[in-house]
């Protein structure tokens, strides 16, 4: 799969530059700039370690030279607000749709539209996908190039798919592990049926929110059975 | 719930304005700055259609004054790429993640560091919560705004799709009681005094991340006593 970055008709130059700049966070590479403004100083300095996407940035008057030189197989645009002024009859999907199914093959262009007025209805027409991110009803009008970081994002998150690698957290059956651990605790501790029940789910569901790390459930069973050995069990006493 | 977005030392007044409008994007109003650059046009210019955002901004010279002033209840950082130069000891969590476990009532900050040096290990460990947006390895810095726009993105769509329940969460105060009661059970473990400090940690650390309900709060705090009366201390036995 080939993504290209579409811009088409920029006419700030440093959006230029914040749009490489988050491309090369998501790992894309390909920039494309149709009819762009001219390329300022600002386009270097915003785009930070990426500036050579800046510098390799493919240029074409009109985006069907684009289309046809790179042959591209399947075109995703990028719209504000559902229900703009656009042909209502294309329903837009979210970014996290677009990550799911981006795993195709082929030549793929994502377009983004120029600041302040985005892709117009002709450009529209020829997507394949429309893509809109939900916003506040209040203002739902993004910067262009906080809108392309969030579809990058859910692109990306969608290939890596999770977790980040070096971040292992606890898996289902450690967590089932360190639910029966603390289960045999509060079994030990005569509380009323009913109260106890209460007491087991509270626990599991802290468990199931906290984000334990594989290490620290480790850690956690061997501190909860020292617990359970520890712990004097009424009925012996008696 | 109250989300507070805090800019930690911002340097660049245009960051501001970018950073007010896509909270705006995304339902978010309550801007703190925390002993800012000053606030030049750029901050009110790039903040488009959210400039009361800016004009309404509470500014406060320590994170400390606005922790104890608006009685936050969880801390969440923001950092870049895991593994980097911070405690390793944390774990960060997904912006995906943290979208999932926001479902809580209480004060909640979000926080933002200074542009290119991030938050310092000081601010990272007042931190309940620390995400990581996963990016590429070979350009995982990301501009400030552009990560906020990420993270402000899952808390709506999550907060969207599932309705916020009117779970009451924990106070700073309930997390300190919850903490204090596992440290008294775990100095009954007899465990080697490195061990013992670093379950004592692992365990405050969980408390602080799960998100605990006040009621939820309460039981625990009955269980934790009953443990604690219950457990056998070694030194007694001998």
């Amino acid at each position: 799969m080939k993504i290209y970055t579409v811009f088409v008709e920029p006419k700030t130059s440093g959006n230029i530059g914040f749009l490489a700049r988050t491309m090369k966070n998501f790992g894309l590479k390909k920039l494309v700039l149709i009819n762009p403004c001219k390329l300022e100083n600002d386009a270097y300095y915003q785009a930070m370690h990426a500036r050579e996407l800046v510098q390799d940035a493919m240029i074409y008057d009109t985006l069907e030279e684009f289309i046809e030189d790179k042959k591209i197989t399947s075109i995703v645009g990028t719209t504000g607000t559902a229900g703009g002024s656009y042909n209502i009859k294309r329903i837009p999907i979210t970014p996290d749709e677009l990550g799911k199914t981006m795993h195709v093959n082929g030549n793929i262009a994502l377009l983004f539209g120029r600041e302040g007025d985005g892709l117009n209805n002709q450009e529209i027409e020829q997507c394949d996908i429309l893509v809109t991110i939900p916003t506040s009803d209040e203002y739902p009008i993004m910067n262009i190039t906080h809108a392309a970081a969030i579809i990058f994002y859910e692109i990306f998150k969608n290939k890596k798919s999770y977790p980040i690698d070096d971040m292992d957290i606890s898996s289902y059956d450690d967590k089932k592990v360190l639910t029966n651990l603390t289960n045999e605790i509060i079994s030990k501790l005569d509380y009323p049926e009913h109260k106890e029940k209460q007491v087991k789910i509270i626990v599991k569901r802290i468990i199931g929110r906290a984000f334990i790390a594989g290490r620290e459930s480790q850690t956690l069973r061997g501190t909860l059975k020292r617990i359970n050995t520890r712990i004097k069990n009424k009925t012996h006493e008696e």
